[in-house]
C-alpha cells in the first residue's frame, strides 16, 4: 500500500536529510565491527554530553529491542514490570517481555496513559511471597502511547517511590525526543537527572533510518548488558552506521528541531479542528499525536484518502500522528479535510 | 580502533554505492510501517525470482535474528538442533538459540566446517525417548565458517536424509551469495532446488548497510514466523530501507559480482602466499576466506599494521576474510606482508 | 508453625487412609521407573474408565505443573492464554507460564471467578495482527479460585465459543472432583463430555500425598507432552507411587465421597453462620470453600485459634476452605467461633 | 512391564520402610502448605546438622527439578554451565536447562565421568567476548553417572579452581549418599567443607518415595532461591511429607547404611563377575554401579531375564545398578545367569 500523507505513525516518515548524510558520510573505507569504531565512541561520546558521563549505552536497532535489553538488565524471570496497559510492551511487542525476558507484566489502567505512585503501590502486595512474581521494575513511557508527557516532578517523585521500595525505574523513551520538546528541557533533564535508572532512547521514530540506545546510568547495573544485547539478537556487525546516525540527532539540536516540528504540527492539528462540531480531541496534545472522537462515517470518509489508526472500534477513537516531516500544507488540508468529513 | 585495511571480516567493510543509492532512493515521501509498503512488495518479488515463488520471506535485521527465527519456525523447546560445532548458531550467538528458542544444539566435530549424513545419523539416537532432546533441524552454514563451501550434490544428500528422517533443513546463508559464486550457479540452485526448507540469506556481509531475510520454501511450515519474528525482536518498522536494499542485491547480478570479487581477492591472496616458507593453508579456499597457520612472531608482526583474527591461538592459526570491497592492491600489497613477515 | 485445625487450604489436609494404604500396597519388589510399569498402566486405565478411552493421561507432581505442561501443549510463545484475574495459573503461579510457556496471560475481570463467552470475546481483537500475541487456549478453573462452578451447560458453551474461534479449552480441575459432586455428574460429564480439550486433574487437593495428571482427550494434540512434561521437571522416576494413588482415588467413587464430604462442610459452616450480623457470603457456596466479610476485629480475633487466608485485605474478606478431613465437630467449633467473635 | 529383580537403576527400587513409617507418622492432622510446618523445619534442621548452619535448604519433588533450580540461582540466560557430556543435566534432562535456565551447556569429554581443571580451564576462551556465553558454573556429578567417585582432594581443587576464576561449583548429589560412603565420609565432607557452593541433594535413588533438596552453602546465593523454586514447579504443598522423609533418611544413619549396601552389592557382583572369560568392567566399582562389557548374545539373553540398560549399543557395553534394596541372593543369582550367559 503506498500512501501520499500518513498520519499513521511517526515511524511512517523517512530518514531526515542529515541523517542519510552522516550514513554516507560513515561509508569510508573498513571500520572494525560490533562497535569497536571510531563512529561508535563518537556517538558514545554525544550521548554522554546529555545524559552525564556515567551514561553507559547500548545501540540496537529497535525500540522492541531496546526495551527488552533494558527490562531483562533488571529483571529476572520471577520478576515482574509494572507499567500501564497502553505500554508498548504491553500491548505491541507480541509477548517479547514475557518471553524473552521471562516476566510477567503487571498492568495498569492508565485513561491518559500515565502511571502514578498510587497505581504503582497497589502492584505492590504479595512481595515475600513466594507465589507471586516479585515486582523489579516500573517502566513509563514519555512521551506516552496517548501523547501526554510526564512532568519532571511527576518523573522524580516515581523515581523517588522506587527507590525507596527497592524497584527500578525504566523509561520507554520511543519519543524521549518529543516529550523533552514539550517540556523545554534537555533530554537528561527528562531522564537521568530525574532519577531514571535505564532507558530506551529512541530514534527512528524521530528521523532515523533506524537506531534505537538503551542508556543506563548506573554502569554497574548493566555491567551484563552486553550479553543480553548480543543474546537478544539486537548487536549489529556494521554498528558505525546506527552510530554515525545518533551523532547527527544529536548534534547541533536536530533531535529537537525534529521533535518540536512534529509537536507542532499536532498542536497545529488540534487547533485547527478543535471547534469541529461532532469532534472531540479525547486527550491532552502534549507531543506529536492528537486522539479524537468523531462520527464512524466521517472516519470512514477519511480513511479513503489518508492513512491512519481507529484507536478504539467501539468509541470512534482515532490516532494522528505528527512527525519531523509533516508539513504545514500537510495538515492544513487534513483539517480540511477533518472538517469537511464532519459536515 | 581504526583501520586502513581490515581483512577481520567481511562485515567490516562498508555499504555497496548502489546498496545506498536504494536507501536515498526509497527516501522519498511517507511509507506504511512494517512491511506493508511497495518497496517491501517489491523486494519479496525479487526473491521469487530467484527462488521460486512459494518462497516466504521475513526481512530481519541481523543474522543472528535470521538463524533464531528460523529455527524457532521449526524447533520446539523440547526439539535439538543438529549443527557443526564452528556453526554460528553455536559458537557466536551467545547461546541466543538456547535461550530464545529454549533447544539444545546437538554439534558435531567438523574439521572442515561441514557435516555429512553419517554425522547426523549418529545424532539421532535417543530419539522417542522422553529423557533426550528430539532433534527435528539440521544447520549447515553456507558457505562455511571454515570458508569451503558443500557441493549441490552434497546438500542434496543431506536434505533427503533430513526429510527421510522427520528432520527439516535450514541453511545459515549469511555467505550464501559467495558459495552460489563459488559453485557458478544461481541462489536458489544452491538452496530451494536442493531441499533446503528454510534460509537464513545474508545481505550485511555481501554489501548491505544491515539487511538479512528468512526465506521458508513451504509456506505451510511459516505461518507464524509473521509472530515469531515480531517476538524476536526483529521486526523493523521502517522496513522499506532493508528491503530496498535487498532489491538492489538482488538485481542486475549485483549479489554476484560482489561474492564473485570476494572470492576471487581470497583465491589470489591465497596463490600470492602458498609458497611462502613456514606458512601453510589449512582450509580449501572456496569461498571468501584464507585459513592458514604461520610462525606466531610472523602474525604479531602483521597484526601491527592490519586487522585479522587470530582464528587458534595454540595453532598458531589465522583467519584472513576479503569482501566486496576489497582491492588487488590491498591483496598485493597484504600478500608481501605476509611474505616479509614470515621471513 | 503448627495448628490443630486449618481452614487455609483443602491442602492443609493430609493423606486419606486409603491413599496411603494404595501407596503401602505399591511398595513391594522394584519396578521399571519413568512409568513403563504396571501400576502407571492401571492407573491410566482407571483414568480411561472415567473419562475415556482417548484420554492421554500424564502423572506429575503438583498443579503448577499440570497447569504449565498443558498450557506447552497447545500454546507456543508467540500464543496467549485468556484466563480469569483469580486463575491460579496467573495469579499463584509466581510466573511460570510467562517464563515456562513464554506466552502471555490475558486476564479478565471475574468477580465470582467465572469467565464468559463475552469476557473471551473481546480478548480477541488483535488477531492476525503481528505486534499481538496470538490468542490460542481459554482456561477455566473448575470448581473455580472464588468456590464457585461452572454449569455443564456453561462450559459446553465456553468449548464451543472455544472451537468456534480456533481456541481450545484447558481446564484447571485442581478440584474438579469438587465440582463433580457439587453438579451430581461424573468427572467425565464435566470435561471431557463438555469439550475440554486437556484438563488439569487434581488430587492433591482431594486426599494424595501428592499428585495430578495433565488429561487430553484428543490424543492428537498431545504427542509432544511426554517430551513436555520431562522438558518441566515433572516426570517422577518411581511413578508408581503416584500412579497407585489415583487408582484408589478413581475406584469405589473415593474421589466423590472425598470431595462431597469438603463441599457438604463448606455447606454447613455457611449454614451456620450466614445469618451471623455484619458477616456476609460474597460468593455462592458451590464447592469447598467459603467466602465472607466480617469486621476487621472478628477477623484478627479467629486467626488467633484458627488458620485461614485473609483474601482481600481492604475489604476484610477472608476465604475458609473446607476438606475430606475437616470434621463436622470442627465445623460446629469454628462456626461458634465466628459467631463469637462477631458479637 | 513388572520385573521380579532389576538391575536398571537404583529408581526401580521402592520405598525404605523406615521412610514409609515416617510418612505415616507425618499423616496426622493438618499442616501449614508449602514448607511453613514443622516437619519442614525439622527436616531443615537436619541438613544443617549435616552441612553446617549455613545450609539453606529448599525440597523439591526430583532431581531435574534440583539441578534445575540450582542452576538458575547460579547462571543467567547469557551464562554457561561447564559439565561432563555424561552429566544427567546433559543427557537426560531433555533440555531442561537449556529451556528453563536459558544456558548453554559447554560439555566436556569424560571418559570416567570426572572433569578435570585442566578441562575447564579449556571452556573459558572467549570471556568478555560479547559473542560467547559467559561461563559462571561448573557442575560435577558425585558419585558420577560412571559410577565413579571424586577423591575430596579432587573436589576440593576443582572448588578453588572454579572460586579462583569467577565460577560457581554446583554439585549434582543424586547418589552423593553412595559417594560419601564410597568414600568413608560425612556428607558435608564431601560437598560443604570442600568448597561447593551449591547441591542437588538425592533422596528418590536412596530409598525415598520421591524427594530431592536443593541445598546452598551460602545464603547469599539463594536468596532468590525460593522464587525460582515456585517459578520450576517444585514447590510441593503438602511439604511436610517429602521433609519427613528427608528427616528420617538423615538420621541414624539410615542414609548411610543405604547407600553403603548399595555399593557394597556393587562391589559384590562386580567380584563375583571380574574373571568371566569375555567380560570385562570397563569403569572403577566406586559406588552403586558396574560398568561392564560383554558379547552381544551374553547381553540378549539375560536380558531375557533381568532388566537393565545397554548403556553403548555399538560397544557392548551394560550398566548394572545396584539399590539399598538389592539383596545378596540376587546379586548371587545374577552372577550366576551372568556367568552361564557369558559360556
Amino acid at each position: 500500500m503506498t500512501v501520499d500523507t500518513s498520519f499513521g505513525s511517526d515511524n511512517h516518515a523517512g530518514i531526515h536529510p542529515r541523517i542519510l548524510e552522516a550514513i554516507t558520510e560513515a561509508n569510508s573505507g573498513p571500520a572494525i565491527a560490533y562497535g569497536a569504531d571510531a563512529h561508535t565512541a563518537a556517538a558514545v561520546a554525544k550521548f554522554r554530553e546529555h545524559f552525564g558521563k556515567n551514561a553507559d549505552v547500548y545501540f540496537v536497532f529497535n525500540g522492541t529491542g531496546a526495551n527488552i535489553i533494558a527490562l531483562t538488565t533488571l529483571a529476572r524471570p520471577f520478576n515482574a514490570v509494572i507499567c500501564s496497559e497502553y505500554a508498548h510492551i504491553n500491548a505491541d511487542e507480541c509477548g517479547a517481555p514475557e518471553n524473552f525476558c521471562g516476566c510477567k507484566l503487571k498492568t495498569i489502567h492508565a485513561p491518559d496513559g500515565k502511571i502514578t505512585i498510587d497505581d504503582i503501590s497497589r502492584q505492590l502486595q504479595g512481595r515475600l511471597d513466594q507465589h507471586r512474581v516479585q515486582p523489579s521494575v516500573v517502566s513509563i513511557t514519555q512521551a506516552s502511547e496517548l501523547g501526554t508527557v510526564y512532568s519532571a516532578a511527576e518523573v522524580r517523585e516515581i523515581a523517588a517511590f522506587c527507590h525507596g521500595h527497592g524497584l527500578f525505574l525504566h523509561m520507554d523513551g520511543a519519543r524521549i525526543c518529543n516529550a523533552a520538546a514539550s517540556l523545554g528541557t534537555g533530554l537528561g533533564d527528562v531522564s537521568s537527572r530525574l532519577g531514571v535508572d535505564i532507558l530506551s532512547f529512541g530514534g527512528t521514530k524521530n528521523g532515523l533510518l533506524l537506531g534505537e540506545a538503551v542508556v543506563c546510568f548506573n554502569p554497574e547495573l548493566s555491567k551484563n548488558t552486553i550479553f543480553i544485547r548480543k543474546q537478544a539478537m539486537q548487536l549489529a556487525s556494521k554498528m558505525r552506521f546506527i552510530a554515525a546516525q545518533f551523532t547527527a540527532l544529536l548534534s547541533d539540536d536536530l533531535w529537537l528541531q525534529n521533535a518540536a516540528h512534529a509537536n507542532r504540527m499536532a498542536q497545529m492539528l488540534a487547533e485547527k479542528i478543535k471547534s469541529i462540531p461532532g469532534l472531540e480531541i479525547i486527550q491532552p496534545v502534549q507531543s506529536n499525536a492528537v486522539f479524537a472522537s468523531l462520527p464512524r462515517p466521517a472516519i470512514d470518509k477519511l480513511l479513503k484518502k489518508y492513512f491512519f489508526y481507529i484507536w478504539d472500534e467501539e468509541k470512534n477513537e482515532v490516532r494522528w500522528m505528527t512527525s519531523f516531516s509533516t508539513t504545514e500544507e500537510e495538515i492544513d488540508r487534513f483539517a480540511a479535510a477533518i472538517r469537511e468529513s464532519c459536515k
